[in-house]
């Protein structure tokens, strides 16, 4: 799994926990609609600027928005690694 | 502080630790050598593939890299926060 792809659920997570439209949140962090949208589906890579923003405008910190991306890669690694191994076992 | 940085100060931080030029790291991640420089002082984006090709070649999870730098985050978070503070208390 990829960074791209982590840091985007988590954005996304982050704005349906809080019952906040694509809309909302991207003209509060002054970017694209579109290029939210993209981001939070792992479509974009997300510049360190535009990711201060978008966190900024969700209420959040960066380091929060990294750890639980972190928390949720972390845990896909494990799952990859068990599938490897059954397979090697199988 | 921005996430290139601090994902760019852990990779740097664990290549030192193991005792490795940029060199050997970006050869064996197949990435150039000035890219990944610049990518440890924090001046370039890394695209997600790129993140997990040189920590790969590091030896350790994209999730390890990034906890790391999610910590390193929220402990400058904390500084700015608290110099903040110092400068409206004063």
């Amino acid at each position: 799994m990829l960074l791209r792809v982590a840091v985007g659920k988590q954005l996304r997570d982050i704005r349906v926990e809080q019952k906040r439209s694509l809309r909302d949140v991207s003209s509060n962090a002054q970017v694209a609609v579109g290029y939210l949208s993209e981001v939070e589906r792992g479509q974009k890579e997300i510049s360190s600027e535009l990711l201060a923003a978008v966190s900024s405008a969700l209420g959040v910190s960066v380091s929060t928005v990294l750890s639980n991306a972190a928390s949720f890669l972390a845990w896909q690694e494990r799952k990859e690694r068990q599938a490897k191994a059954d397979e090697i076992a199988a």
